[in-house]
């Protein structure tokens, strides 16, 4: 019988030399390779393919862009979610590219799993929290073999693996449409200051437009519908975010990101869009949901970010959050007026017919309530505290 | 006996047309009148004090600005104080205005304790949990009477109080060194755009220097302690931070609030330095915590910000948290460098010799640690997710 | 046009005199009284039926038994209810009645809601939450005229009321199916040991039988469906368990509790069903909801239950809440073996199609792992604190 | 040069048969064992010691009864310390006893840490939270060999070990001061009823005193201090209060318990004394603590308690919980009143000079506050959950 082995596959070296390495090291007859698009760079999946066409015993390229936007964004943007600051566009991405590979795995009959991640990183977690819900073998090579650049480029070489003429880029970076990520090299003390030319999505804002970019973006039930009054698609929405704010000098983070492991990292991303789509979002919330509503959701997104930072989208508490990020969701519809600027963002105004403010809700108040209520509350405001300085002073 | 009552004076028509009031109205036969400089305009001071020395019975001028940075906008940088987005100036500063009115009111035997605040908003909840816990009387003649601006002014006038020639502003402001809030009038619709003109403290990004400015913020202990290498004590080292980041237009907000009292209300803030230092202390403080702490401190910060913004700066759990927070600070020393252009605040490096990241320990970890090691933490990573998915698919 | 008034009528001394006092001095012409069957005392529904229809102008006596255990007293189990300790009876059944009285407000054509608590507890806030969203105007008469029992007494005999002979209570009660409470008198003074007498629906722990009882209570997505493989719709179920606890002495809880307003006030209560199903229904839990949601769900408790408490159920974010629950219950089905003996209940056993453990399970379980994979997690525990004490070490 | 390893040593067959395997084995000429008395029965420490003396180079026993108490028992009761319902005698007693081995292992100039556990349990992890803090390195002989009891046994004797001639015991327990753990075998079936003979610290409920004990417990700034008036020692005082609360049945749990590692195990445990103080001390704390206080502690008891049951307590965030929770139990002094009776424990009733609730206090309150305040505080009560119904009739 013929042992299968299916591997998440982006087309680089690292998961490229991984092909010849299950065959010879791990005793696999057959690798079938998996690239899955989720909105990295259009010419990144044409080479990923092209170059699996040839190497690899059989080749899938899934587009799982709308789905992507549709399933791990949307949710997102619904749960304000950040990690530390991060808008986690690699990590929401590993679990859907995790899940397609096990579903052609189980298409092709294959019996084991595999991915090019390190031992060092998150990546290989959230694969794994997937693939380790099946019966098949997880293999991760890269983690097991300390390689090297150079042996990788002579392996690949030896096992006719075309290797770009390229020298070794200074930083590694990772692309899908919610995030561009930069890490490694010099970037990773903390006190270098980064140079503008690791940056490929945001122009400078030193560089960017004189004249500021104003934009209404419409929500329905906390996802964005329509940009400027036109409406779009979830992918395209996106897209067209990361353009505008993009130009404008919007949408970047350097900061200090605590691992999973538990190692701290700096890190440097790029997501216009995510900076954009979220602050409209948070702003909106403000003017629909009750107080207690947003003070209780910052603690369920605090829960929702962790786990899907780590992955942990599988863990049924996860679908009770997004019960109750979806309950709340329902009535965050509106507008929220925004202005771009030289890397700056200022939220301008919001309107939603469900505003838990308006002139008339004030007036219909203040037939109820006047000025002299409150000093029957605030009588009671503070009154514990009242009662321990009575305490105290005994 | 003389009856005296001692009045929180601002200088502004309300406080001024509750001196008559007070004695009018509520009987008391004289009324000690007190400013506290919490970082207002100095003119505001000037013109309060000059106002007082002629139509109250005896006036106190009293500079609290150095108290103010040390013992309440320190501790809130300290706890990364904000409430929904606001960085709560007007909050912080109430309870030590009533504190030193109420100083003034044991140093001058007075039996009860007056405020100008209406009953809308939370002022009046703040300066009552500091009032209210003596024995004096409370009395907010502003919330008692609805007063209209034309019998203020008539009233003034009848009883010689100097009333400024100026008409009605269209918005009202209140200021001190951490921040300038602008509300009312037109503002209070969530869907009308603020004209320019209400900024006083911030440049328009537009119209900010073509050059970026990079600085250097030194803390210690988490506290801000020099610019650029220049040690400053509390309140010049804010007031520097507001010229900076102002002048290049950094350092505004627009927001929907949560008043204490349940209404949502439309606001504006002006606050260079702070946005300036909370940020560069959240950055510094990702270097040198624990995820452990990172996690656990945004909740105190929660709970410590709701109650800085309600005034309940005098519960003991105020207190217990401030225990966790200078605990957590410890550690909060080191630099963070930061551009500041055209609105736009970026973070751009920063070290610590708290930094819980160095070359230096992450080849001390290698050592201890090698990627094989991470292979046993995968498999117990969703662990329970995949018996979850065993038990659901039986 | 005749002017009504609803009142929430529970045929004692307060809400009988409520009667003429709302005609006299509110000037209503009709007072339409309505009492709620929660699972008090039968004969306590028959007597304020009784006496209403002699001195009311119409009288309603709803049956909300079945409706208050499935739609309040079950998502409280679902919830782990409880407040400081407390079960809650009181404070759920409170929303209920108000909806109730309401609703016949509407049907009658009444312009104003009534009850007949004072200003001091938590009732007056849980019946006003659900009266205020409406229209109508709310009257307390209690909360407005400070009336002595003697007061009451007289005035009611004046007006026709019959009074009954019992000499006044020592203490207040408040009973519904899921709780009984006893507070004032000497029982405020929270250093008094409570009298075996103020106890009724349990038995002296030393009177209870000499042989426990044993039993299995089953549940069904969070929900007790069975005792002894009975099934039992949810007033019977209750009703039984509460005679098989109480019998035993299970379901005493003697406390210091904080009040909506502030005051702590010392309370008893008697709760045999709510102390059994609880217990057996959060031991169920830990069998089957994965250790991520069986803590992010005790958030989601303290936070339920407060506003439970509070009689805050119809704010939105109580929804947001029961989306969560509910989610997390779908699988809390099982059942749970419990002891009663002299006061002391004892888990014994659980089991459920639906564990996270069970011998296959384990087996599955070191097919994938060994023990060494522990070695790797082992090496990451604690790997931050590590990195701290090599810092500090410098 | 001589290499010595230092080992946790209980006297077990485990920790026995480590001794020459860490020889032979691991290749240390030395091993240096050291037994902690944190409170397990004396005799089980007399054993260790004698066995030790004949087996090891060299041998510790180390009293660290008082310090686990002071250091480790009372920090619990002040943080009401509990995992899932576990009051955590071992979790607590493991970073003790490895930080005495640690001690020994620099004073004999050891090079390397041994413990006897498992990779299956949480007492590697609490071990090697501590040993991995130093540069030594770390051996856990258990987890790299699947050893079963026989071969243990033949190895024994084959190294002159003592073996005592009892048959394997059908569970395993672990001892000390705060609690006693049993586990293992039929037990971990969670449907298995356990036998009344795995309990001996406890009597039965049918077999203890037909007359209740009622006890007065004093605390301190939250520590027990004195029973029934007589001051005691830390260690003296919960000695005593196991037998007072063991002779009457109090303090079993049976329960299902989520391990660091993630795997669900059914744990029974005795703690008697751990039973009373903790409920005495909770309910000592409502009737002194604020309510923010109560309710936000318990947010910090959560991960207090974590942190304690995973064995990291020397992350610095365990550090900062405790400055909070010591600067709320400055005031948590008084006496509760408790009643022991066939395993039920009941609270009867409590005092204390800084007891939030006072008839002083009452009338104070009174003064200054009257029912009609309510009204006001009652009519913004709830008050965006109106808005919201008004928004939604629309």
């Amino acid at each position: 019988m013929v042992k299968k082995v299916a591997l998440a596959y982006s087309g680089g070296l690292d998961t490229s030399v991984c092909i010849p390495i299950l065959k010879e090291k791990y005793g696999y007859d057959e690798v079938i390779t998996i690239s899955v698009d989720v909105g990295q760079p259009e010419e990144e999946i044409k080479k990923a393919d092209a170059k699996a066409q040839k190497i690899s015993n059989k080749h899938y390229t899934i587009d799982a862009k709308e789905e992507f936007v549709k399933d791990y964004i949307f949710p997102l943007i619904k749960a304000n979610g950040n990690y530390e600051g991060y808008v986690m566009g690699t990590s929401v991405a590993r679990p859907l590219i995790a899940k397609k590979v096990v579903e052609a795995a189980k298409k092709e009959g294959a019996v084991a799993l595999a991915h090019g991640c390190t031992g060092k990183g998150n990546d290989q977690l959230r694969f794994e929290a997937v693939f380790r819900q099946t019966d098949m073998d997880v293999i991760a090579p890269m983690r097991e073999m300390n390689l090297t650049r150079e042996w990788e480029i002579n392996y690949a070489k030896e096992h006719g693996i075309p290797v770009e003429a390229t020298k070794s880029k200074p930083w590694s970076v990772d692309e899908n449409i919610w995030s561009r990520s930069i890490e490694g090299g010099r970037l990773e003390d903390p006190s270098f200051v980064p140079p503008e030319e690791i940056y490929e999505w945001t122009k400078s804002p030193e560089e960017a437009p004189n004249e500021p970019r104003i934009i209404d973006i419409a929500f329905e039930a906390g996802v964005p519908v329509a940009i400027d009054g036109e409406k779009l698609g979830g992918y395209a929405l996106v897209k067209k975010m990361n353009e505008i704010a993009g130009e404008n000098g919007v949408g970047r983070t350097d900061m200090i990101e605590d691992r999973v492991l538990g190692l701290k990292a700096r890190e440097n991303y790029e997501h216009p869009a995510a900076t954009v789509l979220l602050a409209a979002h948070a702003d909106l919330e403000k003017l629909v949901l009750t107080r207690g509503e947003l003070k209780f959701k910052k603690i369920v997104e605090e829960q929702w970010s962790e786990m899907a930072y780590a992955g942990l989208v599988d863990d049924p508490l996860f679908a009770d959050l997004n019960a109750f990020i979806d309950k709340s969701q329902e009535r965050v519809t509106g507008t929220v007026k925004v202005k771009l600027y030289k890397g700056a963002l200022t939220i301008l105004a919001r309107s939603s017919p469900n505003a838990l403010y308006s002139e008339d809700l004030v007036s219909f108040d203040s037939q109820t309530i006047d000025q002299k209520d409150a000093e029957g509350f605030a009588k009671y405001h503070g009154f514990q505290a009242r009662m321990y300085r009575k305490v105290m002073e005994k």
